[in-house]
């Protein structure tokens, strides 16, 4: 039995994140923080400035089995080995005259297939190379502000990462709803609007001229406020309440 | 002319993101960066543990005009001031009973309605307490693994960031909404539970050994409920109406 998948087979087992010519450390361990908490495991570095490193460990906050797991090239190929399609995240809109894909589109395409995939991230300040890019059968551009691009390397991969979690999970079945406190039933709901009606005309409380309004407007508001039937109990509570303390005054 | 707008008035301009009791610099200017790159720019901290720091600054990297502008505060409440809708981002899917917003159904509401808005991120290891929570009208949960939930607070922000400016975008003729019936600003939400309870407690309504529960309860319903500001004045004219009614008995 494996301890760390959560049904079974790794949901996003077929996914590996690439990161080529990584400068800080930091970004790697924040690289493997950002996979993990999404539910990625498999990491490749290429040509990273160092590695391991106690800054990767220490921004990891517990992905550490991730960079403990993580393979080391010296060239982008033999990061690609086994992959079926490559990715390739740009700053650019257009790799040429090739429109990138947002994450969004990449991820639903990568959940749906289900065959091995690279995302490859480059360089800090620089991104990939062309020939790196060349390598990528698909790019994916994560859009920014147009004055300020400076988007951080691990922050990149969270986004992609929290898209492909997001596109696994819309294949999956919906999470079962608690019942615990079911909402309110029509029924409910209408004789707590009696109820209210009835004790704000006691209290002398609505524009006789305008009754039907007010009855509206009500209806509206309990219509739309999602009560709970707890809540409706409450609020019914409350009218008794008062109704008991008038009829202890008269 | 200003030169840090994209197109007019800041598309964004209404969002603002606060920080609650951040331990690490690093963070607040990773923050920074992540709303920044994203096009957000309104930041305020509520009781930063060190702040200014070069280590925010550093990890800001370009985005130091957004900490240089940044409001510290030292209670939620200030941070508050003026927004019409809090959102607390939780690591839980719900609080108590309350159903938590996808960062992806926030972004769209958010960018919709276009009036101030306030999305609060808690502390690194304890995120919110709930009375923060109970502070705020709506939660956020951003989904993560059910094993692994360890998600940085910079890249919480930045996945929010993310969703708006993609919410931004695609809501670019944002409905116009009508500004007759605006919804119950915070403070008047805050009045109305006041007023309640003191009803409540005049009444004769409320568990004395449960009072917390009670207060509680009644918070989230009205967050939860959407009042309108008109909404919230008929309510407030039947709590008075009641008074009325019985001090007339006295």
């Amino acid at each position: 039995m494996s301890s760390n998948t959560e049904s079974g087979a790794a949901p996003l087992g077929h996914v590996r994140i690439v990161l080529v010519g990584t400068t800080h450390p930091g970004n790697i361990g924040a690289t493997a923080r950002a996979m993990k908490v999404m539910g990625l495991s498999a990491l490749h570095l290429v040509a990273p400035a160092r590695f391991p490193c106690a800054e990767a460990t220490a921004r990891a906050a517990g992905a550490d089995d991730i960079l403990a797991r993580a393979n080391v090239h010296t060239h982008l190929e033999e990061a690609l080995s086994g992959v079926r399609t490559v990715y390739g995240t740009t700053a650019r809109e257009r790799h040429i005259d090739w429109p990138a894909q947002s994450p969004r589109e990449a991820a639903a395409a990568i959940a749906a297939d289900g065959e091995d995939v690279a995302i490859v991230f480059g360089r800090e300040r620089s991104g990939l190379t062309n020939e790196e890019l060349d390598r990528c059968q698909r790019a994916i551009h994560i859009p920014t502000s147009a004055t300020f691009r400076s988007l951080n390397l691990a922050q990149a991969v969270q986004i992609c990462a929290y898209e492909l979690r997001l596109a696994h999970a819309a294949g999956a079945p919906a999470a079962v709803r608690e019942g615990r406190d079911p909402p309110a039933a029509a029924a409910e709901l209408e004789g707590l609007r009696a109820h209210t009606l009835a004790v704000m005309e006691a209290v002398g409380y609505y524009d006789p001229a305008q009754p039907k309004l007010l009855e509206r407007r009500l209806q509206r508001l309990f219509n739309r406020a999602g009560l709970l039937h707890s809540e409706s109990q409450i609020l019914r509570g409350f009218l008794a309440a008062i109704e008991q303390r008038m009829s202890r005054d008269d």
